[in-house]
């Protein structure tokens, strides 16, 4: 997606071999009119696959979950959650996250009521790195019964394991700018 | 907004004398549909106002902001962060927020690039019940000396001290359901 690639070349600010900032535009300060082409290329490429829900995990895949949402027909959006709260249901599905920018695990959270044997989820994230989101995503719709129909990326760091780990399972992915690699701060694509 | 209080009657769960369950359409799994009509009413509420961003708090405000910013042809929406990483700046505004739901306070941070002195904010959120999130929101927008144009709040507990303290302040708010008490799980709602 070339609109995203001058993005990130142009407001990303990538540092050392490893870190991408995107948060003038994607996971602090929103671009809503880049999400909303983003939304619509995920569309796109899911549009065959009969999505009945999106899931994501707070707080940046929201944004990215209610647009690509608004593509399908308004489909439900469903957020795991990171944090226990007194209004959230007991009867969860959980698993755990190892977090590479934050540095530790967390526990997300799926209430029972809102993902059942008959769902086809397409998951939405912003980042696919080592692909512990995913990993952990995948485990909840699988204690669901439910079927993961792909995962749909905004940007893939392509030298981490995580894209080879999810393809390897078979999983349908579909990333929107794929990083080769960062060195001294400049990014390279993959083609 | 009668299509909101329809369904906080039907799909909210109001337990006890305070608790208002809405995860089945606002804060855990999202009804995108109904996110866009709470959009365009907050657009017809605040079109008047010159708003040039919407701010928010992760992570259910998220939602509610980027559809609302639709409506204001694609405006930037900045989400205060509450917990660090390595890919948020170092140069933060920041204030503390208490949080009923989760019986505990927490820091909240926007990057200083992000707000600025020309800026006229249009707060979003949920829920708003005795302030403390509109109130740290409000200390950040001051520390940035930009002006806090308004207030969208989709559910305000008029039963408690929140909408009080910030209308006394002089700040608009806009509440699309205001809950004049909750009963043995029975929701009334103001006139």
């Amino acid at each position: 997606m070339n609109l995203l690639k001058d993005k990130i070349l142009t407001d990303g600010h990538a540092i050392g071999s490893n870190i991408l900032k995107v948060d003038s535009f994607l996971n602090h300060q929103i671009d809503v009119k880049l999400l909303d082409e983003i939304g619509k290329v995920f569309y796109e490429r899911f549009k065959e696959d009969r999505i009945t829900k999106i899931l994501t995990i707070e707080a940046s895949g929201i944004a990215l979950a209610v647009i690509t949402a608004q593509y399908f027909d308004n489909i439900p959006v469903v957020f795991a959650k990171k944090t226990e709260s007194l209004n959230l249901d007991k009867d969860l599905y959980t698993s755990e996250v190892y977090s590479f920018t934050k540095n530790k695990s967390y526990k997300i959270m799926v209430s029972k009521k809102y993902i059942n044997s008959t769902d086809r989820i397409l998951i939405i994230d912003d980042f696919l790195a080592n692909g512990k989101a995913i990993l952990g995503l995948k485990e909840i719709i699988d204690q669901a019964n439910a079927t993961l129909a792909g995962a749909g990326i905004v940007i893939e760091k392509g030298f981490q394991e995580g894209g080879d780990i999810i393809r390897d399972m078979g999983i349908k992915i579909e990333s929107l700018a794929i990083i080769d690699s960062i060195e001294d701060g400049v990014v390279t694509f993959k083609n």
